[in-house]
């Protein structure tokens, strides 16, 4: 499949050469370090092959995207009765705010938001200590990319533990609604570990994978798991700006804050991109832009 | 491509003997009136085939569908010029909040909550006369429909206006910020007379071929704009009940308080269900319900 | 009682020498017009003395400052039955949100924000024409002001109501929950009048002096209703900086967008005071500024 | 003064008799445990004299009535310097409300609302443990009330503390906008202790003394500072019911959770009222009906 090289080999040009490159998440000091002139992207197939351009084999900070993976585990923990933890509608706000908690008494909408992941990962950790259940976690991811070589950034954990007001807030106001059935400090604990995954392009794609149902992926869950899977990234998975994802994509996609999107294209390949400015809404300036040139070329939107 | 009869045969005879059918929307008597026991469901092909069950020559106002057919004229007049009087963002309220436009300068999220309509509206008027304009819409769905026999229900549209304040609320405060460029009565009269179509499901069905894309079907737009519409469809086309959709149903949907939903099976056929009940969320309760059941049947949900 | 003459020269002074002298309103011509340079006060007592300084003898528009007087006769018209209709809270939200509506069922917090004020007039209306209630509020600001020569400005109220799509907004949504016995349109017609009254700073301090119980003081209420009144103009009569006007001034006061204010000095007197330029709370710049040196002064504040 | 001996009397009968208590607050036991039969209230005159009725020397947790008095302290702290980490507007939401933060970066409106209430003590606190700012507290309260007994009870600030969930969800939201100097345990561990402060009316009414600026009342603060907390408990003392007892009673006054309610009739004198039933919007019920017949018979209204 030379096509998906030659247009994945354009779109690293084209990038390259985009001056506007956004803006580095500020709030950590080890996010804030890296270098923006940075751009990577792969993709995967379920038989094996796997075509990439730029930095594809730099870590970087899967922050958010690990919702994707810490959401497996909670459904196939719990099944539908993770459902009513936490909801399955987009926010109309933005990825951090608790006023929707407020109003819907301390129910998150989505998984997908702060507020909602929390929730996630307090019901993916069942009533284990954090240590055992992000030794969980990194052994999913690990199964899923078929790759040992996946850990967890202790420096970038720390200082979300240092920064995590703001979380904090989320996680003890869903707690004073009886919504967490851990204490607050051992979920974050494990939140702020899990968004500290350090992954590369090509390990992110494999991962992906899973979610693809394409012949010959890893089968991690069912396939209606899988397929609802990809309903909540499309209608949530960029937080406020899914519909602005949806409509220039076309993909279910899921970004992080690191400037990482992990895009699956169902039946077909999935897709990982990263660089590491971001743009107003928060998601990968260029891995936006990269990802809308990638479902133009291929014509692998969903709603075409 | 007897599978799909017998899936609708199945559907049929299972919404028959549901019990709860939801409750009729009372706000206007043209809508209260409707017999709940109704029930229909017609599939359109691009080829010409078309299968059906139940009540689906029955002729229903469909409400907020119409929001589909406006947005494409108003696309076809501006291009992506519509977007800066527009978003494209799931709103995270309910279909007739005001609440947003106060906190967003009177800009609409999407097209399809009510005030996002009125301003669609307003575009895809351009500076017409509202006759002008209804005349140019019924032409435009009877085009799509392959059908003349597709009217507006005067009555239906009266009461609309009769119990029109919400909207009306709506359209002022968006008059207020300058985001009509029609006299706010115009725009309004306009609007309630395009919620007033009646159709049957099997002219729904057959209108909604324009956006599968499928070899043979009415090309009245562009691709691009196409896929775009049907991305807005499954962001938002169930107001806050669009993530349970995606969820439960995995396709592209608009649903109508009248109890009506065209669904786009992008590739391959266009689906319209109608049953009068609505549901909690203000959507027909047996049309979900069947559409989800036919998408589980058939696999065609886009995320899989 | 020199004394008050001499703290009003020395306030004359001071806000002649003022040269912020904040922003004139912009959203109507003839009050976009008005020359920021002036200043005037005024100061009455019950039994007949009269003090002033600057411009207390021409005449401005006094706006949101006529609700006390509707809201007067609202009271007298229903009694205490007029609360089932409008709250006596403070909002927390600027004087013409529409957020609260939503929230409280089309309910207004209070008289004097503008969703309240329109169901206040509403509600003193009775069923009577808009002409005949503007009659008797004239009527009654004359008797209150013991002075004939008060009148509606035709020419601010015809700018109020081409301008005041939002004032319609929140009126037809309190209509669509049925909060108003009114035509809509004869309710904004009858408030677009009722603030256009054209006052004098004297003849504003005269007509206040019905809410100062003061022994002499026209009685054109209950002592518990005036009370009430004053309650509720301190609590409210600020908008969203009712709680600064009571921190810095200590006294009932309600301001107008044309820079007017109405202050109580329950038992004492009743102070008019006008600049045209606000601050960035929409109130009278020197006005709060002008009452703040005068309740110091004289030291009237109801707290200490 | 024989006369308010007898109105306390009348009161005392009528509050005996009265059948709808209110109910007393659940959310931690020793609150719960609490006789709801019990009702005292005491007022205390500058000169000494004191009148009582009922239960007015039993203790109860004074709560939410300790904000008056760290108010007292913030402010003497810091001055005016204060009101730039505090603001001083009605909130219009729940006294445990989060969503005014979100929308103002965080600072809260007033000193009253438990987010304004944490930031007071945080800035009384200045950067002294926990335990110095507590006893400073009770030193102050006692030097004001007259009365060395006056404790925190310390079975209250642990069960406080054990469910305080809330209320570090407001405090970890301040300190992710940096408006907290302290830890934010810290912070609320004195805040949880100093609503555990225990007083009878008695003891409240003389500690409220300070406040009326009566001829020979202890004199902790200058008459413009006492002038403006008068001013702040009128205006937001009640949280979102401040308007109704403006209305209702007339005075500045401050409620607790515990049932109590500190009344200030600037001038002439400082009443406490109590009794442990509350209303629907958490205020003490027959505290505000007792409040509310002892302002009418008296006549005390600063608005008449």
């Amino acid at each position: 499949m030379t096509d998906v090289q030659s247009i994945l080999d354009r779109i690293g040009e084209a990038m390259q050469a985009t001056k506007d490159r956004g803006t580095v998440a500020q709030y950590i000091p080890p996010l804030a370090r890296v270098d923006p002139a940075q751009f990577g992207m792969a993709v995967a197939f379920a038989d094996g092959r796997l075509f990439s351009t730029g930095d594809a084999e730099t870590r970087f900070s899967i922050q958010s995207i690990s919702k994707v993976f810490t959401l497996s585990l909670a459904l196939g923990r719990l099944g539908d009765a993770f459902w009513s933890k936490v909801g399955r509608e987009p926010s109309g706000q933005a990825f951090n705010s608790i006023l929707q908690l407020e109003h819907e008494a301390g129910r998150p909408r989505n998984p997908f938001i702060n507020a909602g992941a929390i929730a996630t990962t307090d019901a993916a950790m069942a009533h284990h200590a954090p240590r055992d259940f992000l030794a969980e976690l990194v052994q999913f991811v690990r199964a899923a990319a078929g790759d040992e070589d996946i850990h967890i950034d202790a420096a970038v954990a720390q200082s979300e533990q240092a920064t995590g007001d703001l979380n904090r807030s989320l996680a003890y106001f869903m707690a004073s609604h009886q919504r967490l059935q851990n204490p607050v400090e051992q979920v974050l604990g494990a939140y702020f570990h899990q968004c500290a995954l350090s992954m590369t392009c090509v390990q992110l794609a494999r991962a992906g994978l899973m979610l693809t149902g394409a012949p010959g992926a890893p089968r991690l869950m069912s396939p209606a798991r899988r397929t609802r899977i990809n309903a909540l990234m499309m209608l949530c998975g960029h937080y406020d700006a899914s519909g602005d994802f949806a409509f220039r994509v076309g993909l279910p996609g899921k970004s992080g804050v690191g400037g990482g999107i992990l895009i699956v294209a169902p039946g077909k390949a999935s897709i990982a991109v990263w660089s590491p400015g971001l743009n107003a809404q928060g998601n990968s300036k260029l891995g936006t832009e990269a990802a809308e040139m990638f479902a133009q070329a291929t014509g692998w939107s969903v709603f075409s």
